[in-house]
């Protein structure tokens, strides 16, 4: 993008500044129309250093109404962020649908930061286009502006800048070393606009050097992209989709699995017991070595999740791990893309996190009860599988259970806990109108589990007619699985 | 507390392992009673270096419902939280009501982090107590013990400790600091724990150094808390307060305002070009000085609010401040403290965070629509001085404006907003009502200035029949507040 850029005629610079204003005003207004359209908008203004990011985004929200948008000042990240895979903050900070955020380079300050002296990381841009590519199917508008000035230039600016006190600050160590090794920066920074230039999500080369033009320019650019958004003009699908490289293994379907399996009391007592002390001490190892662990439980209502969870919860420490359980979302969750909540809810490094139900919700009762368009919850599988890859990628175990039980054991439950008053709060209505469906859930979970069990992250379809023999199953299964990653045994 | 704490005799540990059992059931069932009445409850384990503070921790979660509880092993805050109010981070983790929070330590790990080598500061322990009390007079039960053990048996116990390799990483100098001045530690926890032991949130000593007696103990104490208030056994009202020492001022009630203050059109253009042009400077001193600035917006409905926020916002750097408007809560922020949400969005050091309405609401639309009963609202007065005085001692500037017009002046802009086809939904029928209710609306603001204008967060009442009048005084407003704290002029 960079290599092959033709740096534009002078133009009249007064002429621009008139020009810039009118377009604030109709910025303000396509703002409010986004906003009534409930529209999310992600602007992301980048370049080199000195080149007028600040500048450029305040000439964005010059005239827009402050309660609807937000600016976020990028830096790489500190504390708990870092602790977190790279992507997170970034997904946390999106924006709600009417809305618009605007990025001091977000993203592509952390992906630029490992690209200098190195090679390009692939994954690392891989992760951004899928990343921008999952918020524009879901309706994001995403606009990238990148400001370009030549070395000489960069070299006078700074320079100005350092010589008064005010803003010398503003200069680094870091910023002359990019002007000094300009050409190396230039390659750098030309193949990460190449490799993250997108239909979904293309960037635009801005030239900053001379007063007003630049900016006119990328107002003009923006206006026109929100109001091609406001018009309701938007492919049906993005072409450039980035699926990554997944191994889907083979699985049995929920009516081959033998739920025959049981276990004895006394056994079940004594194995227990081996168990959580076992799996105490790999949980400390884990947080030593820093290893993440995010596990998803899902199955059949009564199939006994809560149990397991909670079995798996006495054995180890309780403040290294969390449960989350996911309900309906909130209107601030629906207002997001819906992996948000649940980026929001992963582990810091060290740290486990069980989800009682999980984003797998998507493809079984959102699109069984119909609250979500098929054309968008059959994006989910490849969304899923996407999402697992970063949390592998950042070096999380991530394990998957599905809790079978057959249709006669889900009734067996239904009517012990409606006969008992301490349980009765248990079952509720929905409980049957769900168990009504059941061929339909059936179908849907058949499906899940082929598309979404890989290699890294594997279903683990958990035998559940014995409940005693479930929750061992399912502490085995944490336990062999840190083990495996550790090199244990 | 610890300087006249009686070591308790010894007593059988193999009898105590066995009534531990017992407890941790009943504490299930607890758990699930105070879920049911949605109870909030804080727990804090602190103690000294290897006092057990983990297995206090897991002895009180082993058979909790781990969907309900939370634990937090609390560090010394990094990256934003640093940047941020020392009380943020742990406002932002109090449990939702319903729920248990365990902390590891909590904000008496910040708290002691400063009393060693100095004195005790006051102002410290004092924002305990306040943050303890406005969550208790919340509902939240806190439950605070405190694991005690001598310094031979710490020596003991951390030699133990560093020996095996699957240990030592737990033992650090600082532990052996603490140990080598045992008594010099002692007197500053036990001055801290004098300090924060109150009514509503009295700290419990458990010695610990025999094996499960100390636990046993803990459980005991816990269970009979949460029984009483189970039970409902609450104090009508809790006897220690700590209200700051705040400076009220003497303010005009609103129909002592003189409302002819008007500005002309040439006038006003050059005066906000030049007030802009100031702040703008003001903004990036500000940011080097890592000053933060809270600013409240109050004022009667079309009383020119939005458009005054939004000229503010038109003369600062977009990356350093953010507009949060204030709605009724969400189900999530009625499930904690009426002040959570605020908390939640102050800003950090450096940046300048804007409400369109704020706390406040507590005392006007709350009070008056009956949303919240006059015992808790009538204390919010406390609590606003007591947040403020929170925000700034951490070094923050507190702005607060009234914009005040007269009912006229109200009526003339609904039918003007009503004629416009553009602006009409501004206008909605609880703007009429509460127009209705302005008598009552006028004692509860005149209350609302009186009470909460202090010497360090005065109200500021605007002027608001002419709007550009308006506009300019408050970016005015704003531009002196920096010039006083930075020492210009």
């Amino acid at each position: 993008m960079l290599s092959n850029f033709k740096i534009p005629e002078k133009s009249d610079s007064k002429e621009a500044a008139k020009e810039i204003k009118v377009l604030q005003k109709k910025l303000a207004v396509l703002q409010q129309k986004v906003k009534d359209l409930n529209i999310p908008v992600i602007i992301i203004v980048d370049g080199w250093s000195a080149s007028g990011k600040g500048r450029a985004i305040s000439s964005i929200t010059s005239q827009m109404e402050p309660r609807s948008y937000k600016v976020f000042a990028t830096k790489l990240p500190e504390g708990d962020d870092a602790r977190k895979p790279w992507l997170s903050r970034f997904w946390r900070d999106t924006p709600a649908r009417g809305s618009v955020a605007i990025y001091d380079r977000g993203w592509y300050l952390d992906a630029l930061s490992y690209v200098v002296d190195d090679d390009i990381n692939n994954s690392f841009t891989d992760s951004i286009c899928r990343f921008e590519r999952q918020l524009a199917d879901d309706g994001y508008i995403i606009c990238k502006f990148f400001l370009h000035i030549g070395q000489e230039e960069q070299f006078k600016r700074m320079d100005e800048l350092e010589k008064s006190s005010a803003t010398s600050w503003r200069v680094n160590d870091r910023d002359w070393e990019q002007n000094r090794r300009y050409s190396t920066w230039f390659n750098a920074k030309n193949e990460l606009l190449n490799l993250t230039s997108n239909d979904y999500a293309p960037w635009d080369i801005i030239w900053n050097e001379e007063k007003n033009c630049g900016i006119l320019k990328m107002l003009k650019l923006l206006c026109k992209k929100l109001q091609k958004a406001v018009d309701g003009e938007k492919p049906d699908t993005y072409l450039m989709r980035f699926p990554p490289d997944v191994n889907l293994l083979k699985m049995p379907k929920l009516s081959e699995v033998d739920l025959e399996h049981a276990v004895k009391n006394e056994e079940y007592d004594e194995r227990l017991k081996s168990e959580k002390k076992k799996l105490q001490e790999l949980h400390s190892l884990l947080y030593r070595e820093k290893l993440p662990i995010v596990a998803a439980f899902e199955g059949w209502d009564a199939s006994g999740k809560g149990g397991a969870i909670r079995r798996l919860s006495w054995s180890l420490d309780p403040r290294g791990f969390a449960v989350s359980s996911i309900a309906g979302p909130t209107a601030d969750e629906l207002a997001h893309h819906y992996l948000w909540r649940f980026w929001n809810k992963l582990p810091k490094n060290g740290h486990i996190s069980v989800f009682d139900r999980s984003w797998y919700g998507r493809v079984m009762v959102e699109r069984i009860e119909g609250y979500t368009p098929e054309e968008r919850w059959s994006q989910a599988f490849d969304e899923i599988n996407e999402f697992e890859k970063e949390l592998t990628d950042w070096g999380a175990i991530v394990l998957k259970f599905w809790i079978q039980v057959d249709k006669q054991t889900q009734l067996d439950r239904f009517m012990a806990r409606q006969e008992d008053p301490e349980k009765r709060y248990k079952i509720t209505d929905e409980d049957w109108r769900n168990r009504a469906k059941w061929e339909l859930y059936e179908e849907a979970v058949d499906e899940m589990i082929a598309k979404t069990s890989t290699e890294l992250a594997p279903w683990i379809i958990v035998e559940g007619n014995d409940k005693k023999f479930a929750r061992l199953r399912v502490i085995k299964e944490f336990r062999k699985a840190i083990e495996k990653r550790l090199g244990i045994r």
